[in-house]
């Protein structure tokens, strides 16, 4: 994929949804109501049965529209396909996405349909992305051209060869606060691969952090050729789907030995300083936290309202391999000047449940402003008594992050589900990753700490 | 404590919360909010300086209360806690709940006043749960003597030595469709501990499971003889924090080699039949998983609409020792008879995007007869497209196991934040334990096997 084709699939300046539909039912209903206000380029829904789709002038077929197009997205059936790839070609599209499913996932026809697709592709001087994916989306432009719900803007870009999977990523990050710079979905990868990707978004100033989801990759290779490359430039987080037999079997995966041999495939995505995740926990943890700047060294402060959180947040701290930072004397005497006398100043600095943003905020900056402190992992149990709020024990640390003026990395655990959801998505949205248990805010610092060259490798759950 | 005590703290026909406020800032404001509905016994607000609490009659004093109590639940400063034990103990109490804190907790003059409580607790005939703790709560019998809402009736009692640790649990869980049987919150643990409690909840009809949160324990040899009997009734969950020197500091843990040594503790614990979670999210998947029927064997089958959480699904339990099921060629040939060509009917089942709630009957109902399958995992990807609806999938799920007339153990993964939470408080509302990730639904998968001597122990993540 060249540079251009890479702005032609996130930055098309003209797109079509071909199969745009009035019918809720179908997914080209959903794809055009999700791409049609994209604000940086014309939307054509394209549909022969139909004349207007969703309160749009339609278009019969590709050949009406009046302008060239960067981007063809296909949701008709499979039958249909190759030939609208060849349409798209003519219209000076440079990537197809073919959301469409049918193709060599189901086997037999579908083989000779995908083949005979992408064959019509190469010559037409179309890229496919896909079939079978849940198509593209670049949040910062409102670029969303899939069928799901676009999650917030952020800094991480996130490559999957499973939609589905992507899917509930997606919703999932979105419920904790957490947000996305680009998104593509493999689907059946029949051409554009990861390694297609990894030179881009390394380079794209819009992305902090870069996330895959792999189940299989053609060339071991080119792949790891590419990751390598990427992540010189950005960090780079790997979760592998059929790291068992069985599980590559459910997978479908039959791409050789890089594929197949998961201590392979992650000794040398480790080698290519990528890192491995070892559950979509911890993925979405370390991808998050991974925007943050960098450590300069491994000792970590960890601030909280609530002992049991602060103690079980040091072992998994500890365990990983970081260290609990010495807060200076004068650090101690700071806080000590406004906790009450039940706090704890030693590290963790446990405020007690009476704590309110005004505190965080006080105590953030002065963590932060420790030389001994590399890193800060502030806690808050959001207590739901005593009009205590957990938007400002968020808006405390917010503010108490600027007003240090320092650049070092700020995670926080908020911790109580649905009760917390309003703080989390206050703090996230302000640039401090939130997480709901101490194992992933764990995960996350182990990650910026890896990352620095400060840690040796975290071995996770053992592998078979 | 014996058996009227235990009746008496989670069951009591008299009890009076003594710093009952008007002013939502005090913590007896909320105590008393959520305790006055309780049904089935009188409920006293105890304040000297408001004649009418949140609408009800004020007592001055707990002489004053007109009938003897059963439970005393103490909100006010700790210099007056002390002689509200002994009046408590004047009005036949048999329990106070000493919510205050103020205690050990802080040292110095902190340790000395609960050295006098407890002497005079005992003198007085009383038992006291705390002080330092969040209070107890019956959720079967409508009982929340906590400033913390409630979660839902559910089959687990959890014991935790934080309170602030707990609140987070509980609202986590809430959030997730999980409940509660029975809670209490020790604190500094001054008289009533883990193996007072034990006896009584392995007993308990209402209790299904049990789940621990330990930091210390006081005797080592105490608890671990009540953790093994109270494992042959129930199946128990510790989760330990401190597990590291420096999480045993900051949790001001000095109880000896028993706390001390994480590897000690946690190799007593298995030995006395009880799991040992490593981390919070495994600690509540393990205790709700927990309440299904126990397998008869490792075999589990699949049922998913997405294939990446399918295969990462296979993943997590194969690394964990369970084996995934073959499904008999009636099984298949059931499930194709129905299934779209697209759809996967091999194990995992995967029966793609466009299965609907009706899907999820058949394939359960079927699944779950099939001999060979002793356990079911049903998966769901909530779409939000084509009109397909989370709550039809969980109660197709619900539908097929009830259809399906066998004692297997079902699991739901329904991964997508906020997206799927109608649904999951739908499906585990309806006895079936929903998670939002593969590897928590594998580490209850893990637990049944486990606790029905299917597999060896799960080494987890690695101990420092």
């Amino acid at each position: 994929m060249d540079r251009e084709d890479y702005r032609a699939l996130f930055n098309p300046r003209a797109v079509a949804v071909v199969g745009a539909s009035n019918n809720p039912l179908k997914l080209g209903y959903s794809v055009y109501e999700n791409l049609k206000d994209y604000p940086k380029g014309n939307v054509y829904p394209i549909n022969p049965r139909e004349r207007v789709v969703q309160g749009s002038l339609a278009y019969p077929s590709l050949h009406e529209v009046p302008e060239p197009l960067d981007l063809v997205v296909i949701t008709v059936p499979r039958e249909h396909v190759e030939e609208l790839v060849r349409q798209a070609g003519e219209k000076g599209a440079r990537v197809a996405v073919v959301i469409t499913a049918g193709f060599s996932e189901v086997g037999g026809e579908g083989r000779e349909l995908e083949r005979k697709l992408i064959a019509t592709a190469r010559k037409a001087g179309v890229r496919v992305l896909g079939p079978n994916c849940v198509g593209v989306m670049n949040l910062k432009a409102g670029l969303n051209a899939t069928f799901i719900k676009a999650p917030r803007p952020g800094g991480m870009a996130f490559l999957s060869q499973s939609g589905a999977l992507a899917a509930g990523l997606v919703y999932r990050m979105d419920s904790q606060g957490g947000g996305l710079s680009k998104f593509a979905s493999l689907g059946n990868m029949a051409d554009l691969v990861f390694e297609d990707f990894l030179p881009h978004l390394s380079r794209d100033p819009d992305v902090k952090t870069i996330g895959l989801y792999v189940e299989g990759v053609r060339s071991g290779r080119a792949y790891m050729e590419a990751l390598r490359e990427a992540t010189r430039h950005k960090p780079t987080v790997v979760l592998k789907g059929g790291k068992t037999p069985q599980g590559a079997r459910a997978a479908g995966s039959h791409t050789g030995s890089l594929a197949g041999e998961y201590r392979v495939f992650r000794a040398a995505t480790l080698q290519s300083g990528a890192l491995v995740a070892e559950g979509l926990e911890e993925f979405l943890a370390m991808a998050q936290g991974l925007e943050q700047p960098l450590p300069r060294g491994r000792r970590v402060a960890v601030l909280t309202n609530a002992g049991g959180p602060g103690v079980l947040m040091v072992d998994e701290l500890v365990r990983r391999g970081l260290e609990i930072a010495h807060l200076s004397p004068e650090t101690v005497d700071a806080l000590r000047s406004f906790l009450p006398p039940a706090a704890s100043t030693a590290n963790p600095v446990d405020m007690v449940a009476s704590a309110r943003g005004n505190d965080y905020w006080r105590a953030t900056r002065l963590i932060l402003q420790d030389p001994g402190v590399d890193m800060l992992i502030a806690i808050s149990v959001v207590p739901t008594f005593a009009g205590i709020r957990g938007v400002d024990h968020a808006d405390g640390i917010r503010r108490g992050v600027r007003d240090a003026r320092v650049e070092k990395p700020v995670l926080a655990l908020f911790m109580a589900g649905r009760v917390a959801e309003e703080a989390r998505l206050a703090l996230a949205s302000n640039g401090v990753p939130v997480f709901e248990t101490p194992g992933e805010a764990a995960a996350a610092a182990w990650a910026l700490a890896w990352r620095a060259g400060l840690v040796g490798a975290w071995p996770g759950a053992p592998v078979p």
